[in-house]
């Protein structure tokens, strides 16, 4: 099996396994007993929290433990809302192409009264920061912006945008999810005010990631109850999982120059590989990308009988996000960034792993190649383009 | 070490931790993908929602899995509210002595204009229906008890509560968190509507909990975003522990009644010997409640000194909820009970576990004798209440 849905979720790592195992073991006490085998989870959560911190450029009680990046980012676009209300300061900016936790959460609070901007990602999938710093208004509580784009994996002017948020006085979010571990962030040097991560996207487990909140903001708790997390996110803290995700992070972070050469050289040669396919196109700057992400949209085809027929040769894909499939929309992120519905629905996402070969690129680009063809071989759509029925886009 | 605070957290059972460390090395896919990798963790996770689902008399579609109970509280709470202020009811019964999951959100609810009614719990810690009956109004939308007490272990009249509900047409929620796994629960003979559970506190691993919602209940989402859980829980799914929770459930409920006869047996040996300190008393019902649970107070003594001197002998033990430790207020569960201040400062939680030993249950009793006694040599309370300065209340 060739796995290239490092986006949709990742491995864990042999490390990061290790920890969970042996915290689930041996350090399997609640965290607020105020026993001796208590305390030594605590210690190991609160290790964890050093761990995450120091490589974020945070202070360790600036991170809370979340279940994940959907969790991190409904509270912190929530918390920020909040503060944003109570001084009568109801606008948001954000952008059309973030991910569904965002958006969402974004259309909620349009519901309760709140007004959203979503400035333009243009064709290259990347914002313009001068156009965040027009959209900012004097009832502007907060501006949102992904670090990297999860289906284009374009990486956005982040401190740019945050310097302009700090320079205005606005909160600046960003859902960090795919950008921790595998790009460098620091959310100092980035001027960021609370972002997002999930575990389970930089080879850490599933279930667990973690809010990052700049000291001072009042975070609104989405789940009420104990006092753990500072107070502001009850649940008995999953130690095990928090461990391993600090495991995770220290591994990825220690080896981030490295695979991020390698990644990019294999991506490029991906890319390369894919442009030769006529009437195709790559979604997304080809150079501020992500290291192991490759989006393509191919004329004539369903991205879906794509992906079924890849599988059969062993070679994991998606069309998207994991989170909205099932749904017969096309690409959110995609219809942003201009691409028409017909091209949207025949696209295709390779986010390849750091152990990614030469090899297994090759493959994948013949792969795709035969199956593309193949696929365009009974495709009404693509006999309607070669007989001039209808035009080409790409 | 005897581990006597399995209401806080519990070990995982190898089988919970083999099934866990299996599914994150095998079968690590995220079950939204369409590749047969992808599948293959999505049917783990079926299977996970059928045999939770089962155990507990509902139908896969009505099991909704969560970062735990509190989540889960939080959810059900929240829904149930949701519904009731779109029909001009915002009225929502409960009792004092419920988890902070729960309390904190019927505050959160009371401010944003919900009335609250709390049922007494009388000093036997046992709610009576016919007083959940007689506070049910027109306006009335959810009535919520905890299916057992998670300091005291009393178990309440949940059925008969459920059914009282039922007839008056209102929705009826159960923090179960402290019966599942330990107690039969079945949904539909207990007339439950919306239920909580977590699994950590049934040998499970931390971070996962279900919430059951009875088909045709519109659940509010706590988390927005992708599409998972029937669109009712966005985040990828924690596939290995959601898989290691239907396996801690499905061992725990196969071997309930052999387990509850003998925690049984062991709970009332403990309650025996600890009932021999003078100026003691159990706290709640001495029949009606959880097979592992024994909760005492002990006059002239802090409850803190008493664990940390237990700590030093092996044992852990805890004063009360671990999520409320740290905090200097007496339990709310002890004074919702009638004990009075100074009394619930000197209280003991002792939740013993299935595999707990004769020999060990007297080592505790042993051992809790001795410091009470050690501690009352020399605490100023102590010496009022001998010398007749003060009254003893126990």
């Amino acid at each position: 099996m060739i796995y290239a849905d490092n986006a949709a979720t990742t491995k864990m790592s042999e490390a990061a396994i290790r920890t969970m195992t042996k915290t689930m073991n041996e350090v399997w006490g609640n965290p607020s007993s105020l026993y001796s085998h208590g305390q030594r989870a605590k210690e190991i959560l609160e290790q964890a929290r050093e761990d995450v911190a120091g490589i974020i450029g945070a202070e360790p009680r600036e991170i809370f433990f979340t279940s994940g990046g959907s969790e991190a980012d409904n509270q912190a676009i929530r918390s920020a809302a909040a503060l944003g209300k109570r001084q009568g300061k109801m606008h948001i900016i954000s952008t059309a192409f973030e991910h569904h936790a965002v958006l969402h959460t974004l259309e909620a609070l349009k519901k309760e009264g709140f007004e959203i901007t979503l400035v333009d990602v243009h064709e290259n999938g990347i914002v313009v920061p001068s156009e965040i710093e027009e959209a900012i208004r004097d009832d502007t509580c907060l501006v949102t912006v992904m670090f990297a784009n999860n289906e284009i994996g374009t990486i956005q002017p982040i401190r740019e945008i945050g310097a302009i948020c700090r320079a205005k006085g606005v909160l600046f979010h960003t859902d960090a999810v795919q950008a921790i571990g595998h790009v460098p962030v620091n959310v100092k040097v980035d001027n960021i005010d609370l972002l997002s991560s999930s575990a389970h996207k930089f080879h850490g487990p599933k279930g667990v990631g973690f809010l990052y909140a700049k000291k001072g903001i009042r975070l609104t708790n989405l789940i009420e109850g104990g006092a753990q997390e500072s107070g502001k996110r009850a649940g008995t803290e999953n130690v095990p999982g928090i461990a391993a995700m600090a495991e995770a992070l220290k591994e990825e972070s220690s080896q981030m120059m490295q695979n991020a050469a390698h990644l990019t050289a294999m991506r490029d040669r991906l890319i390369a590989g894919l442009s030769e396919i006529p009437h195709s196109a790559l979604n997304g700057d080809a150079v501020k990308r992500l290291p192991g992400n490759v989006n393509f949209c191919f004329e004539g085809i369903e991205g879906e009988s794509l992906l079924l027929l890849l599988d059969d040769k062993g070679i994991c894909a998606s069309s998207g996000s994991a989170c909205t499939s099932g749904s017969l929309d096309p690409s959110h992120v995609l219809l942003a960034i201009g691409r028409v519905h017909d091209v949207a629905h025949g696209s295709i996402r390779l986010s390849i792993g750091e152990d990614i070969t030469e090899a297994e690129v090759d493959y994948i680009i013949k792969s795709v190649k035969e199956v593309v063809e193949y696929l365009r071989g009974f495709s009404p759509i693509w006999r309607d383009l070669m007989t001039g029925k209808k035009e080409f886009i790409l």
